[in-house]
């Protein structure tokens, strides 16, 4: 198909597909005249990954281009190493963090160790639990264990969905769309129905 | 005591108290001389719930000025009706957003329902979540309804823990301090507890 096709049926525009073939993201099509190109079924599946990874997922284009690069190599990665890499990658790309307490770090640590989750001591999320636990604290409220457990448990039951996603699937295309994707829009999901679920326990707790 | 002690207690600038008594967050203190002013505990109280609502919660100026307006005034406020105009004022500054489809408004409903929530039709999260179902469809993730049960009771789970935190707190300025504080910042605790527990079933599941 030609470039026009390609943008109709990707959604995406042309000067966008052309800066994507600029960046790296995509492979060149077939030439088949000195400013005209072909270009395949394999051309429109990168352009929807791509296109999940940096508008739904957020990330950059550096970022893209090293996990397209992953994927692509030689060495085909496993499975929970790619997911680590996109997990990381996404966390990477929130910007500048502010010191944290070596409390706050250590009480984050008890939170983690107590539901067995494996955590990297050089991990942003170890820091961002550590700031937010603290952030609780100095607004007032003091959250004890229970409470957190009852969030970590609450989280950990959402966790387990999003790996139900990849669970069987082999395509790493597929799997690295769904990683970043699931993430990223299962934050949102996740978030609006916590504020949904709020309201609904009000009206069941004081309106009956 | 002075404002400069004020400053020092509340953790707030003195330029900062001057611009909430200007514009009616904190009243006025006891005038002991045409430039010096006198202030107590109620003062103290007041910013740092100010302080919760603008900081951590996010709100403007004028939503917090008409919280505020609720919790000072001579109706006093069912817990309900309260809790209800946090959260509205919290969702209602997001910004703008695009239209929904009505296929999407009648899958939200129907998650909405099966799991017992009360949502008003106009409810802007009603559409957050139509948006954020849709948005999954469009980047080739189909969520199935027993995949978003599970979501949906992990929410439910954590929205109870919420709700635990107001429980037989009577003072009102406390209540909407932890409704905004503990929405807001629960929020960013459930997606970072998320995030760790991904990376600790992704352990569990591929590294033994």
């Amino acid at each position: 198909m030609r470039i026009s096709e390609l943008s109709e049926r990707s959604g995406l525009s042309v000067p966008s597909i052309k800066y994507y073939l600029r960046e790296g993201l995509l492979h060149r099509g077939e030439r088949t005249s000195p400013n005209q190109a072909r270009y395949d079924e394999s051309h429109l599946n990168r352009l929807r990954l791509v296109g999940a990874l940096t508008d739904v997922g957020g990330l950059s284009v550096a970022t893209t281009r090293e996990l397209l690069a992953v994927i692509d190599g030689e060495h085909r990665p496993e499975l929970q190493e790619l997911m680590g890499l996109t997990l990381k990658s996404i966390d990477g790309e929130n910007g500048a963090r502010s010191d944290v307490e070596e409390a706050d770090l250590a009480e984050a640590d008890a939170l983690t160790e107590r539901h067995g989750w494996h955590v990297h001591p050089g991990s942003p999320l170890r820091e961002e639990l550590a700031r937010t636990l603290s952030a609780f604290q100095r607004s007032g409220l003091g959250l004890d264990r229970e409470w957190l457990d009852g969030y970590a448990e609450a989280a950990e039951q959402a966790a387990r969905r999003d790996h139900d996603l990849v669970a069987g699937i082999d395509d790493l295309d597929e799997i690295l769309k769904i990683v970043v994707v699931g993430t990223v829009l299962g934050e949102r999901l996740l978030a609006t129905l916590r504020r949904l679920a709020q309201a609904g326990e009000a009206h069941r707790r004081y309106e009956s």
